[in-house]
């Protein structure tokens, strides 16, 4: 059972609400924490959540908008506090770099450990997971995510038992590597599969793009923004967001698994209405609630 | 009865704890407030306290520390959200001019209302309120706060009575004139009084202060911060901090009438040796938390 967490820290557009914390999406994948967008406040979210600071080690910003990534100097000072010696990966447009150093630099603080910044768009991997970023739609220069998990190759046990091939000798398969025993070739090709990647899409701020579709394809988890309903269409497109009808037409012709909606305008004091829309596009939608954690499981089974 | 009101929005030093917002003090005097230091977070720390962002007319942060500082981007931003037209008036260190142009050129925002930065030390007036900055001691450059409310002078009702002279006149009397009625003159000075003006102290981040405590004389509220208890001196002193006694001390020396002690370090679980070694010095103290809110009341008394 493959397990990645999601939690919602924040899923509010623009501005607070008192229930509504700023955009902030927490992932967990096997102890590597991944924090996409850092809105003011997220680092009260984060304590909120029970989430220790030093988890994260990937912070990815979307795009400039100060809800999206206000709360990241007061993070990473707080990390300091806590005597943080780890590297932080961070990842984001070009003036994100800009906008640490300044901030930093005027209120006359360095963090004590390294930060590497990669610009978007960028790949980075990390161990198993690879974490990349690609152009979407809003008004300004902005990214989505994708996180993609990879699993160990698997040997095929049955076939090798009824084989016979030794336990000893399956690690090379495993590996990659090609066996002989009692003179009979064993290939790793045909003696092991490969899981599915695991695959977590976000949208950060976007109107409907088709980028976006083709990123997502078949993603297990798309976390897709839906600022307005889809009575406010025109106005969301011309201000870069999407509706949420918008998303779960993405969600659809991506054929993901499962759509969270997120990043609500300050307007709706009710979400349903977002959720009866997408649920009429695509069944399996459901919206973010400030600190709501979605499970994303899935049993390694062998394809078919 | 005159009524100056102050609503503690943080109360933590440095780190916030998931019950101490980071540093932020609101005080507000006949529809006029007045924010000083803006932690991260402030702005939702204004919404629980149900405090009108536009009523804002002022923010004064007392040095660049990020915990003091980090919120004010995201309230300004937050503000322009509102339509806020009225200008704003910041007061601060010189920096924080360049942090605040930088935030906004680097997420693509700029106030769509006007910002009229005073650096510190300095004086503004508005109205019948004079807000004023002055060096204390910390680590780097940091400004005490000093609001005085100034009240309108006021007739000397029963002796005017007694002279007989007629109520129409008075109002030149108060406003500084010279009457002359029946022949006879009447001089202000001798007819008016003026209560005497309200004033608060906030010390910002300083180790004990001798000019905090000119500055602080007879206040009718002394807001200090009170980082540590007394068995860490040294070390307070060292960070630029006080101990609670600290702050009592200067309480004391100032002679003010209350004093209500902040910014306490994260590694206390409780207030109570603050509040004991304070009060030993100086009984009228208390202690601050998360949106307790502290009225200054005072009849307007005329001088014996």
């Amino acid at each position: 059972m493959y397990v990645l967490k999601a939690i919602f820290l924040g899923t509010s557009a623009a501005t607070p609400k008192p229930k509504g914390a700023l955009p902030a999406i927490y992932l967990e994948h096997d102890g590597l924490g991944i924090l996409m967008d850092v809105g003011e406040g997220t680092q009260f979210q984060l304590m909120k959540a029970k989430i220790g600071f030093s988890k994260i080690k990937v912070v990815v910003v979307s795009h400039m908008h100060g809800d999206h990534v206000l709360g990241l100097p007061g993070l990473i000072q707080t990390m300091a506090m806590a005597s943080r010696k780890e590297k932080l990966i961070i990842i984001g447009p070009r003036d994100l770099k800009d906008f640490l150093v300044e901030a930093f630099k005027l209120t006359k603080f360095w963090p004590p450990f390294d930060i590497f910044f990669y610009p978007s768009p960028t790949s980075v991997r990390i161990k198993n997971v690879e974490i990349s970023t690609f152009p979407v739609k809003h008004t300004i220069e902005a990214y989505g995510t994708k996180v993609v998990v990879r699993f160990k190759k698997k040997v095929l046990v049955e076939e090798l038992e009824r084989e016979g091939l030794p336990k000893t000798l399956w690690g090379r398969l495993q590996r990659g590597e090609r066996v002989v025993w009692n003179g009979r070739p064993f290939e790793p090709e045909r003696y092991t599969w490969e899981p599915e990647p695991l695959k977590v899409v976000y949208s950060g701020d976007t109107a409907p793009c088709e980028r976006l579709i083709g990123e997502a394809k078949g993603a297990d988890l798309l976390i897709h923004e839906a600022t307005f309903t889809s009575d406010m269409e025109e106005e969301a497109h011309e201000r870069g967001h999407s509706t949420a009808r918008d998303s779960a037409t993405v969600a659809s012709k991506a054929n993901v698994k499962a759509l969270v909606m997120t990043h609500f305008s300050n307007r709706y004091e009710s979400l349903d209405k977002h959720l009866e829309e997408a649920r009429r596009v695509f069944p399996n939608s459901f919206v973010a609630e400030d600190l709501t954690k979605f499970l994303v499981l899935r049993r390694a089974l062998r394809p078919s």
